[in-house]
């Protein structure tokens, strides 16, 4: 039983805000982190709203600002769960105090807003005190075991990626106009809420950088009715965003992100063809993994569809018995962990604000090259390694 | 926000008791039950390790004898999550004390113990006092859906069952001789174990009753290594069991129960064909459901994967957005909110005691089948419908 | 090229006829048998019918009596395509007359029948005459391919065996009284019909025999409307079948013969799980083989999905590319193709009418219990192993 | 029975050979053409080879050279089955020549030469002679079936279509040089072999044209080892391409054709979602459609697996009962039924020179823009219709 817990500040108290709340919870309750959890204040300028969240998650304190938040010399890390036109200015004053951060995804809404967060987070480093964003599909343990087995060279020099991210919550023409679909609040749509997820996730699977895109996107509404129900407004984002790039060792992938796949709720599918082997997933069955071993007889080869509940498989020992699966909400849980065991042992967790970053330049690659008629657009400081 | 809670005393805090306590607690946080329950005194002979239970999930405080938890004036459930053979003594103590009682599966060890348990149940009943049993894979947000798609009679009249439960981890003839390989203390092996299951999720679905079966057990590995280390000890439980039952619509069904289903680890099948539709359930897959509209243009017809993630389906309300699956676990919290409504509502929760009775005599009838050449031995007391 | 051709005369041109056609003159066009086949005569009462047939087909001849047929000397090979009650007759009075028999499944209507057919055949044998029954698929390449790593070894010892023959054309209680549903033309209904296929699977697969069983079976329709139009029939065979039975190296066996299991065609599903592996089939994914090899590391180990169109698997060489799969009548193919090559080797050709005695004994059994309250029924002659 | 034959010349006699030799004999075998084919006279430089193929699948005669085989006044259809590079000529004489001629993809090597090629049929088109080119897996059943449904409208709007064809014979760095590896033969690699069939595909099912690409290829062995084993030679063909393609109805469609996709052998996969629904398909389940209908309600909506076996389905009376799975080679028995109705009908069979020439000219497209950074390359001459 460790000693002294970790005080945990939490901005937000809506989707993200419960999927972090259960996460710190069952960090505690199903692991043995380093340093365990306390969860201490919770912010929001709603406060009754915050209140209830506090309420059902066992949330010491709520407060109103999160200045005050940040000014608090009880706290130690500041959980920022907003929406991305708050999180610079949140990250930075956090850090700058001395607070650990966890910042949801994407980093910022712009590479100039992410630039400077990735500057704060390398002056908070210096002082023993970090920062990570929350790209949490990292933590699924199918795609940490297909990360692990990456690493390990099991499916060799990396060929082909193909990424996808495939919702469909837009498809009906008269679906209102959320603050989502306004490039003010959500600084892109499609592209920023879940292709920033596949961009991450094929550099971190992969260990490698996309290099340039080349991309195209599409609002294919481009009025909806407005929530008043008074007339109509402009939808100012992407509704989808496709493109190629190219990774650093010379791969081809290729990425879509869309919310008007028909019939697809929120498919995140990767598949990895290597020159030793493959892996595929899909979060539509995100127990498992599939793993194709190309030195296997070819009379013998095949995909193997992998039940990635055994306690051998990452993050598996501190749950259920064999085949029985995890869902959604896990991986907050594996983030929180992971996050606690690194600051436990004075360690910069992964991502990085660099990482994302990284992510965000691609992002604003694809904006670009969708601009000039899917001119192949190169991704400033990606590492450019050999084919 | 309700008023006074339910106080829960959970008896118990191995794999069971992990799995009430997260059901207990998330019934609270994500959901809105009539009446609250507050997670009060977790009960167990090992007091520290019942101690640190409660630690990780905010039990109030911890007791050593489960007596001394029935007797309390301010406790007004008694959660009952030790192995099968304590069941009946505590449950029927807990409901003579007015206590509502929910009791793990299998109901009892053997079905004069369930009966006993049954009669406790209807004394208690008429005094306001419930008492249900935790068949909680009926609360799989698919199985839910399964179970009001068949009572609106969208498959029609059942034709066919087909029901497995297979396990793996005894394929291995050098694992250990464990508690849950010795007659006396688990009843039976995979049959009450996991068999119990599908049991009662085949009436449960169908609405009808096993009325007979004809059955083959078997224990394939008859010694294995003491735990100890020091030498063999006999296992007196089955390792499987399969059987033929007729429901009492007159559908033919198979079960089958093991722990020798090489490479499947929790694998629940069940698969129901009737003259107008059919549905397909895999527990490896646990948030899909597999429907057959049979009233279709033969060229249109086909298994129609539904993901099981919509608000629209039973109990996702509470969760999260559409596509986001959930786990094993959930079911637990279902069952909790479930019951907490039922309480507050003062109706019977399902399924009661006298449904518990019935799998446990389907459970008898099997095994008198298996000992006696697979004689086919009616269920006493079931239902007999017409073809 | 090989010299001389075997001179093939074919009795029937239904359904079975079509298909048999098909394989001989496939197995010239894409194999190299060791003899080559030549359509011949073709055999039908309607000579009309007949004659299409062979038009299509390139048959060389028509004849109308099959007791012509057999009595010619230019033919070498008798293959038996009519129903089941005529099989006995005809390949009795063939193999008498010195012609090789291949006699479709199953091999009688009674035991009795198959009796005196066996006889036929060991007498034909022991003249260099070859009797064998087209149980045809045992030639998909993926079940070959499963029989092949089973008898090598590859699963150990076979502990479980589910093996299911799943249609659904009798669901709708408005279908016709046809002949197939009258006990006194087919001898039985979904068991002899497809229920043979399966028992004559579990049994070539495993290598082992069923020794005994405990079965059920149903006519859940009694009265359809006759063909003419003009009031209602009896069906006096069953629906379904559905039974237990123990493997002479002391596996569990469930099978399943039906024609009212809604949403499925022909689904033939096979899984066998054995001491060191699992294999699973499901001939709705013809060309796919399914294999788990429990000697993998736990990480590592799940069921493979391997697509049986490699050149290194059975009969693959002959056809297209890897990933180019074949098609139900494939398997006539490769019937022919192994019968041209026993034949010309000299080698009784499997299976055997002695092996379609044994098919024919279950089915006895099989309608011996269901009759008799699902007693065990043991099988006369089946080899009983060591567990 | 129709009277008198269309008599077939083909050129060619390997893989291709093969198949459409199965698909002339089983379109008379197994349907009722309105004309009946005649395999009359098969052409090969190789006599020998050639004879074996008429030998083996009855061929009336064998001649060594296309041009003697053009000047037969008794040939009524020339069916080209050599590489690309000899195309143009071949058709363009034996459509001069007043013959009917099905031609193999990719209509030719270049644009200039298939623009000659279209012209030609436009000629003999007035003469009421017809050219098609043998986009094959039009006529995979299941593809058949979601052409009729998405010209019928039941996807709707088309926004998004992911068309994927891998295969992975060159994963191995050691697999030696072909002929198909160098450009002088081939014409390009992976693009033009198996990238042709996509986009054929795409266009038909959607009835839409592809009028821009952004396009990547890529070869990632550049030197292999020479048959002969004397030393290494240069790939001077793609082994990979990847682009993005903007449909005329507005919808954004990602491509990509690989012979590197590890653990994929011939996986062709179509999925495409519009406003009312969603289709996918994967060769590696042929039999197979998935369909989902977004007019569902949302508790009953999900893709639905429709085994494409029923008599209903497009080529399936001619065949087998329901769950008798097709193979690879049917779809050219359809072809050649579908060619031979459209001439006896005297109208132009599908798809027309011109549409190979559509193919052709994004093929093209794709070369030029991935030697130009990817840039946006607009189709010549391809319809754009409204968003």
């Amino acid at each position: 039983m460790p000693g002294k817990a970790l005080r945990v500040g939490m901005v937000g108290y809506a989707f993200m805000g419960v999927a972090h709340s259960q996460g710190w919870r069952n960090a505690r309750s199903f692991h043995n982190p380093l340093i365990e959890p306390e969860l201490a204040v919770v912010c929001g300028r709603d406060t009754a709203k915050a209140g209830e969240l506090a309420r059902r998650f066992g949330w010491g304190e709520v407060v109103g600002d999160w200045r005050e938040l940040v000014a608090r010399e009880d706290i130690d890390l500041i959980d920022i769960c907003t929406p991305g036109d708050t999180h610079a200015e949140i990250a930075i004053a956090a850090l700058d105090a001395g607070k650990h951060v966890l910042c949801e995804k994407p980093l910022a809404n712009t590479v100039a807003e992410a630039e400077a967060m990735a500057e704060a987070a390398e002056r908070a480093l210096s002082r023993g005190v970090y920062a990570t964003v929350g790209f949490t599909y990292r933590r699924v343990p199918a795609i940490a075991l297909a990360a692990k087995w990456l690493w390990e060279g099991r499916v060799g020099c990396v060929r082909h990626v193909r990424a996808q991210y495939l919702q469909d919550w837009l498809t009906d023409a008269d679906a209102p106009l959320s603050w989502r679909l306004r490039k003010e609040k959500a600084g892109s749509g499609a592209l920023g809420d879940i292709g920033a997820h596949i961009i991450d996730l094929v550099q971190h699977l992969t260990g490698e950088s996309v290099t340039g895109v080349s991309a195209m996107t599409e609002t294919f509404v481009r009025q909806r009715p407005l929530a008043s129900g008074d007339g109509f407004g402009e939808v100012t984002v992407d509704d989808a965003a496709v493109f190629l790039g190219r990774l650093s060792g010379g791969a081809l992938a290729t990425f879509e992100a869309t919310r008007f796949a028909t019939g697809r709720k929120n498919a995140i599918r990767l598949e990895i063809n290597g020159t030793e082997g493959g892996l595929a997933f899909d979060f539509e069955d995100m127990n498992v993994l599939w793993w194709h071993d190309a030195t296997a007889e070819p009379a013998e080869a095949g995909y193997r569809r992998i039940v990635v509940t055994e306690p051998e498989h990452p993050y598996l020992a501190g749950w259920w018995p064999p085949g029985h699966g995890l869902g959604y909400e896990h991986a907050f849980t594996h983030q929180a962990l992971d996050l606690l065991d690194a600051i436990a042992q004075a360690r910069q967790p992964a991502p990085s604000f660099t990482e994302g970053l990284g992510v965000q330049r691609v992002l604003d690659a694809v904006q670009v090259s969708a601009a000039d008629e899917s001119r192949w657009t190169p991704i400033p400081g990606s590492r450019v390694g050999a084919s």
